[in-house]
């Protein structure tokens, strides 16, 4: 069997073993067919997930999130620079959702990141931020699975922008470092309580030069909100962290930090276990929604009847959410 | 037929006739119905739309938005004070989606808005934020819409925060306002692209006193931005002023705008039809999404044989978007 008309290089097969044996070519083909929205490609990236499901799910899975102007990239670059000095191979995977009409601003990842984009240990790729409804999380998911089973040990999903994306990616991490920049006093209000509420280490970037003190206050004013709110993971003390990504300041603590959350005898370990099943279901009820629809359009009278309604819809004579139970009572056989 | 469940008071006659008398107690019970997932609310809100439709479709429909900080609810309360003097009726929908764990920090729209709130030609409304996939933005359509029955003829729809929320308003208005800072450089970068992208109307808030020589020198640079986007309504050409919603500066310009926006005879009015359209089809298909899931949830053996395929998925037997392919290959009849 081929890997589908996406590329006729590699059998599946091919692409098994390849992937596992780290090959960044063919993790990047069997991601591209992951994004594919073709029937033979979606069957495709289903039997190669099928064969790879072994490998996957060791990696620790870090979502990385801020402002814009925070310095993300800076921070990324040395960040994944000193886990690869540990021993760690980092993936970094990009989204950005909120640039509808273009590619989005996390252009030429490997231009923002050169350093990093060097290292034999180190694989950029940004994800696709146009896909239809819960088709972003589920390419970008089934990619962070393909890099793990590529041997990616350290797994960052990176975001741009403050909103609906951290809630996303929130929910396919199991650790969520918030960047914040040293402005005592604006940012608690700049940021929103919803973002702050997602992360389990914020780090306030920038803390340099004539900047660290204000980070130190801010570091102070961030505490006392934290008192205020719940950590997103059980038994997790919220913790904040003053450096700097440029200089690369706070970043071993920060590391030990992450090892710490990620060590298998600390007392939250067992919230991570939960997180990751409940990651998994959540993933299987987006899925189900998507491959409904899927299902739907391929139904006898399906098309003709939806044309129908969208008629009537025009016509102001039915309102579309009423519509769309009409159609399935109709088409959809109980 | 009594209104549901939910409230005895009114029969559905008595809501319709009430809401389109302009009854508010009778509106705000019909929105918390429209907000409601329980069966007899969905088929009642259903029966109330369809007698209602004819009176629906009228009034301008504006999207407000801007970060944190820029003044929104002073601008919005002198924006919809200055539209009643103009002898509009003013509904204020609010959305914040990036508060999950409570209920956004839109709380108080009473408080936050309150000479608006005494108006006898206002309405003030909070979007619940925390429904399932698609439910705010259907009950939001909903809401809308019943805001139009009873006699509301523009209707604000307010959004918080810099991302997906934003989108969704665009989604289901005519013109999109962003409110912007004075902030002569810093806002074309902190504002995303994405989002300017999505505004008819960018009204830099704030300039008043010292801050209203930056205002124009953020309106110039706003303006040359502007040059490189495509306007998001065909034959608009994208507006750019300054005001101060505290100091009621620039309001009556931008309400001429705004006129001028929704002008029949204007040579972009095709475009307002032609998205209207558009948007009733995106809504037609969102609803199709959810309607799908709650008809499949109905189907035998579904939730056996899903929690089979969840067991599968936790001992990691399966990859949940394969298993939702599966799921509904074995139960859903062709």
């Amino acid at each position: 069997m081929n890997a589908s008309s996406f590329d006729q290089q590699y059998s599946i097969a091919d692409l098994i073993h390849e992937i596992t044996s780290g090959n960044r070519r063919a993790l990047s083909k069997a991601i591209s067919m992951a994004e594919s929205t073709l029937e033979d490609d979606r069957k495709a990236t289903e039997t190669l997930l099928q064969s790879l499901i072994a490998f996957t799910g060791n990696a620790k899975r870090i979502g990385i999130t801020g402002s814009p102007g925070v310095g993300k990239s800076t921070f990324i670059e040395r960040f994944g620079l000193s886990c690869i000095e540990q021993g760690e191979k980092v993936a970094v995977l990009a989204i950005d959702p909120t640039s509808q009409s273009h590619g989005g601003s996390i252009l030429g990842d490997k231009v923002r990141m050169p350093m990093l984009a060097r290292s034999e240990n180190a694989y950029i790729r940004p994800s696709p931020s146009r896909l239809t409804l819960g088709g972003v999380s589920n390419a970008t998911r089934e990619a962070l699975l393909l890099c793990e089973a590529a041997g990616f040990t350290t797994i960052i999903i990176e975001t741009v922008g403050v909103g609906q994306s951290e809630v996303e990616v929130r929910s396919i991490t199991d650790l969520f470092l918030l960047l914040m920049l040293p402005n005592a006093g604006d940012e608690v209000q700049g940021i929103k309580r919803g973002i702050m509420e997602l992360a389990d280490i914020l780090f306030i970037n920038k803390a340099d030069g004539q900047l660290s003190q204000f980070a130190e206050i801010a570091k102070g004013q961030i505490l006392s909100a934290l008192t205020l709110m719940h950590s997103p993971t059980k038994s997790w003390n919220v913790q904040v962290l003053t450096g700097s990504g440029m200089e690369g300041l706070g970043l071993n603590e920060l590391i030990s930090l992450c090892n710490h959350f990620f060590d298998p005898k600390a007392e939250h370990h067992d919230s991570l276990l939960e997180r990751r099943k409940m990651q998994a279901e959540e993933w299987f009820e987006l899925a189900l929604r998507r491959e409904l629809v899927i299902w739907a359009e391929q139904q006898t009278s399906w098309q003709s009847e939806k044309e129908r309604m969208l008629a009537d819809i025009h016509q102001k004579n039915i309102v579309p959410s009423t519509a769309a139970r009409h159609l399935i009572a109709h088409v959809c056989k109980a």
